[in-house]
């Protein structure tokens, strides 16, 4: 085996053409143990096996500089920087991320795991390289997929701009995570099918020098297409078309379940994980289906990520013109959500909280300083979410609930969480958002407010005496545990209190609490700084109420376990009690 | 006079086309009036005035709907739509404001005030009229200068998939608010120079199809290029070349300088005020200009507002390749600086506070998440800067200061600011931000400190008793004079802070404060909700302390008094003392 002598790049180069074809099939073997065990990004990195080995063959890392878009096709390029064993081995996994990571490997520069960043990382490499007079390539690798970010975008004009060495390899695949959208795909398809050579060219009007390779599984056409612009002395965009999937019939057959996946039988394909409980995806798909098929104002609106709310392409086709897929485009998604609900539409648009990250300004001007009744569905927010470093839904309270005129609803189970979607979509006052609950599908027996036009109004959902919770989101679960651990300890109830309304207080019900409770505790699932508890601490701020905020700590988390972060941030209800006793 | 005849848009339709040359001119001398006696944007609506006036002659405004792109090319269009005496009366003139309202007119949809965003919200307005099955125009007019805002690019590459009635009107001046930036520029030039014949075309490689009109103000041209286009059933660009200022020789002159104008004299061209003071924006600059001839490493970026600290063509000129103006791209530009950081360089982005909006995911992602030390200069972040509801500095605190890994400062004088900002330069551990002052250059005499490396360490600048005040950036003064009150009025001095870390809580110091005092009270120069105050109040929730925050409600203001503004928020040092006395 080849692969077990690849140590750092300088061995893939001791290879010839034909033992580098032997590399890649064995690398591929490598991928295949790892993801059909583990799960992982399939198809981006299936497709880009050979790019990359001809990129490793050709320029020189880590002093040539490789910065990959989204770098979850970067797997092949952690097997050949030293990193082999983490794929080959099973008790290695645990050894890398899933994306770039400098605290890995010298070779990786970033952590990066949102779309459409590597051009303008990457021109920020190489602008540091010209300041201080060095040489060297600098290479961003970014997918077709990634290309309609506005990130993306806004660093490809301004390339041109540098003058000097810089090299954009565009990953073409003709897919996203589902199929691409946007009037840009209809130029690649144009240049593929024209070997390059058609006149109108994207790269070209952005003020880019070009090239095509057709061949983007061929390792030999790579190497040569790549020792041409190798040291080039301005910015040239590379188009490689390559297989998504590529050497796994399932996966080059279904790109879209393809894209990422659990682990999985080699032979028949199929996930070695059911899941057959509920889910809010499909949940969530089933309700705005049967809101659109009853109006049809109401549409869903999407950025790559259809499956976050269970559209898979069967659902999208359904739900016909009123379900828009805007590719990765979160800010013209919330911009155009504005435009829709300001000329009778019901623009209801979800993703995950991470993702939310790129439209605060769209959120802030494009929607709330207009006031229009969009909605928002925030996914993925909280400390059950996703645990990568990159997309972490722990941020999203700071960063929207203070943004005027949005009203942030936070349900606390499932019935409560769909009354609160059919009031937002019917309502013409406010934007809205919603957390969609992520602790699992809760059901309660008890009846539902229908109704949440009077803002800001809390529910207490217990009345008791000297100690009130509130208890937000996700977190009411641990509200109502530590409600009875309370009554349970000292003989008296507590008070529980469903906030429900995250971006105000209600101050009515916070001064009648006054009068019978010394102690409010409060409870969300994010960090603490900016947040919810905050704004009770606040109001209380020059009274004798005592208040316990509890939530996260600020910081980044990478790869945690949600039991050590509870337990870290002093959030089981038995420490809780210990610390308000 | 024609124009003492327009009421509304029908009353244009009535002209022939001598006449509306005719109004053009009238349009011109009202724009005039308002302009030299009030200032405003010149140069952005001195060249719009004949595709205003064929826009309003060809289309049936507000049935069809004009999205006008940061909106500050329409003031002839408020001219045209029953409100002409706000240019033609000066007793008028604060009858309206300087961007679209639709509060003023059934013709304006949207407050809009930041660039790049017509497009998606103009796409709304096309999807909510399609899910309606009605008809109607829905016309996006963008700027050159705003195409490469990433937002404006993701609109544009998804205008294609709408398949229905869509016209993108590029009002292509050849400039932004300095001179463009971006290789898509250069085809805009290639097209320009070809008469729109270019087979290498920006807008048709986006999937759109494509219309050219090289005299942008001739109102019959114009007139015949909008009859071809309306009704048209698919998504076209309109690509209209303009004379930016025109009709005024010193705007068509001195482009960047007549972008935005204060009130002038009208034969001379000069400005009536003149400003001989310090300024943080020159200040700015010198110091930055000083570091960059020390340091190559050191490279100043902004994007598209240079003058915001103080870089005029001279100074752009003579700061060479150390100085990246990226045009209307300040995503890109963030990116950027935490690659340049990566890469051993020094750099320093500037921008409003209301443009930093845009840029949220890329300092949580692209640059604390990877801890590079790039310095990012918050300018107007205050109740004293800009106070159009579009543009306002309130909200960067809780935005951004939330953001894990940041370091986010707040200087009180002009000497702290600049020791800051000469720290943050040669630091290598942290990325930071700061706060530009923005209360008046307030000089001290006292040394102030150069290392901020002990991070959130507060600084006691008055050792008192029972009050302690905590008074962040611009607020400092304010904080002065409550000490001196309360010392006055109880005979007790009670200690002052500047906290200059917003970004975090000096426990130690909070903790000694429980020693000697009862009351704490927080200043902060932006809005309350999940700001530096509220984290304070965190600290001492269980404690036994009072604690009073200061600062902004969560609204958005439009055209304020800043007197009025600190009044009605209990913002002057006796109001606050009667509350806590």
């Amino acid at each position: 085996m080849y692969i077990e002598k690849i140590n750092s790049p300088a061995d893939v180069k001791k290879l010839d053409i034909n033992e580098l074809e032997v590399l890649a099939s064995e690398v591929r073997s490598g991928l295949m143990n790892r993801l059909s065990k583990k799960g992982g990004h399939f198809g981006p990195n299936f497709g880009f096996v050979e790019a990359t080995i001809a990129l490793h063959y050709v320029f020189d890392s880590p002093k040539d500089k490789f910065v990959f878009d989204v770098s979850h096709q970067s797997y092949t390029h952690k097997m050949l920087t030293g990193r082999k064993d983490a794929y080959l081995y099973d008790e290695h996994f645990g050894d890398i991320s899933g994306y770039t990571n400098p605290e890995e490997s010298e070779h990786d520069f970033f952590n990066v795991g949102h779309t459409s960043t590597s051009v303008s990382l990457a021109c920020g490499l190489a602008k540091g390289r010209d300041l201080k007079g060095e040489k060297g390539n600098v290479i961003a690798v970014i997918g077709d997929g990634s290309l309609s970010g506005g990130e993306a975008l806004e660093g490809i004009d301004f390339a041109s701009e540098l003058e000097s060495n810089f090299i954009i390899l565009v990953n073409d695949n003709d897919m996203s995570i589902a199929e691409n959208h946007g009037g840009l795909y209809k130029n690649l398809k144009a240049l593929r099918d024209s070997d390059g050579k058609c006149e109108c060219n994207l790269f070209k009007a952005m003020g880019l020098d070009y090239l095509y390779v057709g061949e983007g599984n061929d390792i030999a056409k790579l190497i040569e297409a790549f020792k041409k612009v190798k040291d080039i002395d301005h910015p040239i965009a590379v188009h490689v078309n390559t297989v998504k999937g590529k050497g796994y019939k399932p996966a080059e057959t279904n790109k879209e379940d393809w894209h990422w996946c659990m682990p999985f039988d080699i032979e028949t394909g199929k996930s070695r994980f059911s899941f057959d409980g509920e889910d809010y995806s499909s949940l969530t798909c089933d309700f705005l289906m049967k809101k659109m098929k009853a109006d049809k104002r109401v549409t869903t609106i999407v950025a790559a990520v259809p499956t976050n709310i269970g559209f898979t392409a069967d659902k999208r086709k359904e739900a016909g013109k009123q379900f828009i897929d805007v590719g990765i485009a979160e800010e013209h998604a919330v911009a155009m959500a504005s435009g829709i609900a300001k000329n009778g539409g019901k623009p209801v648009f979800a993703t995950h909280s991470s993702f939310f990250q790129r439209t605060y300004d769209q959120i802030s001007q494009d929607l709330c300083v207009n006031g229009n009744p969009a909605t928002l569905l925030v996914n993925t927010a909280s400390v059950y979410g996703m645990n990568d470093v990159t997309h972490l839904g722990l941020y999203d309270i700071p960063m929207m609930s203070n943004i005027p005129g949005l009203v942030y609803l936070a349900p606390v189970n499932c019935e409560e969480y769909f009354a609160m979607l059919d009031w937002s979509i019917e309502q013409d006052k406010y934007p809205v958002a919603i957390r969609i609950p992520c602790n699992g599908v809760i059901h309660t027996d008890k009846p539902v407010d229908t109704d949440y036009s009077c803002i800001n109004k809390y529910k207490i959902t217990q009345q008791g005496e000297d100690i009130a919770i509130i208890a937000l989101g996700d977190f009411y679960q641990i509200g109502e545990e530590l409600a009875k651990l309370i009554a349970e300890k000292t003989g008296k109830a507590p008070t529980l209190i469903n906030p429900r309304y995250i971006t105000g207080v209600d101050e009515e019900m916070l001064e009648q609490l006054k009068k019978n409770h010394s102690k409010v505790v409060t409870l969300e699932d994010g960090i603490l700084c900016g947040g919810f508890g905050e704004k009770i601490a606040r109001f209380y701020g020059a009274d004798d109420m005592k208040v316990y905020n509890y939530g996260l700590k600020k910081e980044f988390l990478d790869r945690y376990s949600v039991e050590e972060v509870l337990k870290d941030n002093h959030l089981t209800p038995e420490q809780i009690f210990s610390d308000i006793a």
